[in-house]
C-alpha cells in the first residue's frame, strides 16, 4: 500500500476522471481542476466524434471496476458498413464476438465524473490553471493570465488537460524537452442522423458507417437514442474541400452527387453544417513527460494523436493501466514509478501516432479499393486457420492488449508479406486457394 | 521604392541587425529591440560556437555593402585539419581559393550594430518583449512578464530573436501553426587555444581543426589576435559523455589519452571547462513564418539548426536576400512578399536542417574513416575533370547559392551513386582510374 498523497489533476476529461479512480483505490487525496463547466450542467459542444472504446478502454475501466456502468451507453460495432456511390458493403472487424463500441463522449464523460466523485475525488469547475512550479507541485489559478493568481501546493500534479496542456506549457520552456504539433490540411464537422420517429436507428446500429471518397470522407457511429453522429472529414483547402461549401445549395449539391444516400438520413444537413464548427486535427509529441516525482503528463496532454484508429482515448486509458502497474511495482518511490511509465508508454504513443495518421488513408481510400478488400479476405482465410501465425494489425491494436509499437512492427512486415502475395498471377481467383496459403506460409518462414 | 512603413525587429543578433540595414536601405524606419544589454558594452559570454561564413553569408553582406566591412574580422579556413590520435591530415574544403571563413559571433554581432546604426536604424537595449498582438504588430514591453506592460505599434514587426523566440511564441498559438523542437542528446563546452607569445597561432590558422573520436569531437577556429574558440561536443549521459567528467582529473586524463596533441595549447583547460557552461543543441522548425502583412519571423527564430554545416547564420542571411528580392518583386505588397518568401525559404530551411544534423556524423567519425577518405579524394578527382556533371555536397552548400533543398537531393543521388562505386573490387588501388570514371559517367547517366 502506498503512503496517502495529495494529488492534483489536472483536465476532468476522460482520462483525467479515470486517473482520479485509480488514485482514490490507492488511498490518495485527488482534487480535480477543470477551467470549464460541470460538464454534466451543460450541452455539449457539437464538435465531438463519437468515440469507439475497445480492448484497452475496457481493460482500464474494468481494472477499477467501473468497465460495466459504462457498458450500459455503449453500442456494439462488429463491422464496418462501406457505403460506395452505388452499393454498400460490410465488412468484419475481427472474429465472431469481437466489436468495438459507439459511445457518446459527453455522456461517457458526465458518467466517469459521477464515478469519479462517487469514489472520492473533489471536483474544482471553472478554475483556470495558468502555470504550475514544477520543482514543488504547485498550481497557480486565476481569473485571468495577466491577473492576480492563488497558489496551490501538492505532493504530485499530473496533467490530464488535453492537447494544448497548460501543464505540459510550463514543461515545454525546459532545456532538452522535445516537442512537435503537425496539424493535419483536414478539418472535420459534425453531422446528425436522428432516429426514426419510433425511436429506432436509420442505419444498421451495429455497424461503423463510413462513406469513403478518397481525400474526404463521411462516417456515422450509433447513439443510444436512435441517432447516429456524423463526422465529415475533408480538407480545408482545394477540390472538393471545405473551402469550396460556401453555401447550403453547394452543400446540398455536394452530398447529393457525393453520398446520395445520405441525402434522406441527414435532415438538418445544411443547418448543422453552418451551424457546427470545423475542428482541426494535431499530431502533438513530446518528451519527457514526467519532473523527478512531482508532475506526470497523462493522455492527450503527452500524445494527442489523429482520431482515424479509433484510439486516443484508449491509448489515453492505457496510460492509465500501465502507471497503476508502475505504483503497484514500486510502492512510494513516485520518481521511478513516474520515469518508467514515461520509459513504457513513449514508444507506444508513437506508434499508435503513426498507425492513427496512415489510417486515413485506410478509411477513406482504401476501404473503396477491391485490392485492398481482396487483401483483407486473404488475411482474414489465413488468420482463421492460423491464429497463431496471423494476427491482422487491425486486431492486435484494437483487441488485444499488447504495445502499440509491436502492433506497428508487426503490420509492417505483415504487409510486404501481403503485397507479394497481391503479385502473385490470378490472385483475384485464387486467393483462397492452399498455394495462397503456402505461399504466405512460406514468406512468414523466411522472416 | 517601397512606400515607407514603421518597422520594428525583435533580436538584435546577426540577423536582426543585418535586415535593419536592408530595411533601412529600402527606406524604411527601423527599431531593433532586445531584451540584452548592448554587446558592445559587456563581456562576450563563453558559450559561443565561432561562425564559418561562406557563399550564402557573403551574398547578403555585399547585396548591401557591407561585406568588405566583415571580410577585415575574418580569417579564411580553405581546409580541415584532421587530428587523429597518432596522425595529422588534411583535407581542402574546395577548390583553389575557395574557403570559409572564420569570425567571432560577438565581434561580429558589434560590427553589425554598428553598420546598422550607420544606416539609421535605431536601437533599444535590455527592453523585454513579452508578447505581441498579431493582428496589428503591436509589441508589449515591460520589465517582467507578470508585470506593467507598455504597447507599441508598428506597421510590421519581424521576429528577429532566435531559437526561443518570443513572437513565435505567441504565433505558436494560434491553430494550425506547425512546430517541433527536437534536442541533441550532445551538449557542448566552449575551450580555448590562446596565442603565442608573440601573437602568432598555435596551430596553423587557415585550417579549421577537428578531432574526430566517433561519438564526440573537439574542433578549433581560428581568431583575429591568435588564439583559437575550440568547442567540444559530447554526450551529456553514457559512455565517454560530460556526465562522466567529473573533477579536473578526470578532465586531464581525458583530454590527454583522447586528445594528446591538444593539452600543451590548451593550458587553461580545467579551469575553462568548469567555468564555461554546457550548452545545448537543438532544431526547431515551424510554420507558417509570417502573418498575412504584420509579423514575419527569420533566422534562428524559424529555422534553429545544429551547427555542424556552419550554417545557421549563412541560412539566415540568406533569408534576408530572399525576403530582399520579394520586395523587389512585389512593392507594397507586403502580404504577398512575406507569403513568397516564406514558401520560398521554408524548404530550404528544412534541408539544411536535415544535412546539418547528418553532418555531426561526417565530422565525428567520418573524417576519421579512411573510406570516407578515399570518396572524397574520387569526388575531387572527377568534379576536377568533371566540373559540370559533379558538384560535390560540401561545396553545394557552401560555395554556391543553389538552393539548400537542391543540394540534399543531389547529395543523396550522389552517395548512392558513390556507394556503388566503394564496392567496385580493388577501389583502393584504381581509385584514380579510367575504369572508375566511366562507372562513374555510366551511373550518372543511369538516373
Amino acid at each position: 500500500m502506498q503512503t496517502p498523497q495529495k494529488i492534483a489533476i489536472v483536465g476532468s476529461g476522460l482520462v483525467g476522471s479515470l486517473l482520479a479512480i485509480y488514485l482514490r483505490k490507492a488511498g490518495h487525496t485527488v482534487h480535480i481542476y477543470d477551467r470549464s463547466p460541470d460538464i454534466r450542467q451543460i450541452e455539449f459542444s457539437g464538435r465531438s466524434i463519437n468515440l469507439a472504446m475497445s480492448n484497452r478502454g475496457w481493460k482500464a475501466l474494468d481494472g477499477v471496476g467501473v468497465g460495466d456502468a459504462v457498458r450500459q451507453i455503449a453500442i456494439p460495432m462488429d463491422k464496418r458498413a462501406i457505403h460506395l456511390v452505388d452499393k454498400l458493403n460490410f465488412q468484419a472487424y475481427g472474429q465472431e464476438g469481437e466489436a468495438i463500441y459507439s459511445i457518446s463522449r459527453g455522456l461517457l464523460n458526465r458518467k466517469m465524473i459521477d464515478l469519479a466523485e462517487a469514489a472520492g475525488a473533489e471536483f474544482f469547475f471553472e478554475q483556470k490553471i495558468w502555470d504550475v512550479t514544477l520543482a514543488d507541485a504547485t498550481l497557480h489559478i486565476g481569473e485571468s493570465e495577466r491577473g492576480a493568481w492563488e497558489e496551490k501546493k501538492y505532493d504530485m500534479v499530473f496533467g490530464a488537460d488535453g492537447a494544448f496542456s497548460r501543464i505540459r506549457h510550463r514543461m515545454q520552456r525546459q532545456s532538452m524537452f522535445d516537442y512537435s504539433q503537425e496539424f493535419l490540411k483536414i478539418g472535420y464537422k459534425e453531422l446528425n442522423i436522428p432516429a426514426n420517429p419510433d425511436g429506432t436507428h436509420k442505419l444498421d446500429p451495429n455497424s461503423f458507417h463510413i462513406w469513403p471518397r478518397g481525400e474526404y470522407m463521411l462516417i456515422a457511429l450509433p447513439n443510444l437514442d436512435g441517432s447516429f453522429t456524423c463526422t465529415l472529414f475533408m480538407p480545408f483547402e482545394g477540390d472538393n474541400s471545405l473551402a469550396e461549401l460556401k453555401d447550403i445549395n453547394l452543400v446540398k449539391a455536394f452530398f447529393a452527387k457525393n453520398f446520395p444516400d445520405s441525402i434522406e438520413v441527414i435532415p438538418m444537413l445544411a443547418e448543422d453544417f453552418f451551424k457546427n464548427p470545423t475542428s482541426t486535427l494535431v499530431t502533438m509529441k513530446c518528451f519527457p513527460w514526467a519532473y523527478e516525482d512531482k508532475i506526470a503528463l497523462i493522455g492527450d496532454a503527452c500524445h494527442a494523436i489523429v482520431p482515424f484508429y479509433g484510439q486516443g482515448m484508449n491509448a489515453g486509458f492505457e496510460d492509465i493501466t500501465v502507471l497503476n502497474e508502475m505504483m503497484q511495482l514500486y510502492g512510494n518511490d513516485w520518481k521511478t514509478i513516474l520515469s518508467e511509465y514515461q520509459k513504457s508508454r513513449k514508444p507506444n504513443a508513437d506508434a499508435i501516432a503513426e498507425l492513427s495518421y496512415r489510417n486515413f488513408m485506410e478509411m477513406s481510400t482504401k476501404t473503396a479499393d477491391e485490392k485492398f478488400l481482396l487483401q483483407k479476405k486473404i488475411e482474414k482465410v489465413f488468420s482463421d486457420k492460423y491464429p497463431d501465425l496471423w494476427i491482422p494489425l487491425y486486431s492486435r491494436v484494437t483487441f488485444s492488449d499488447r504495445p502499440y509499437a509491436e502492433a506497428l512492427a508487426i503490420g509492417d512486415a505483415q504487409n510486404t508479406i501481403m503485397e507479394e502475395v497481391l503479385r502473385m498471377d490470378n490472385i483475384e481467383s485464387i486467393w483462397d486457394s492452399a498455394e495462397v496459403e503456402n505461399k504466405i506460409l512460406e514468406l512468414l518462414q523466411d522472416k
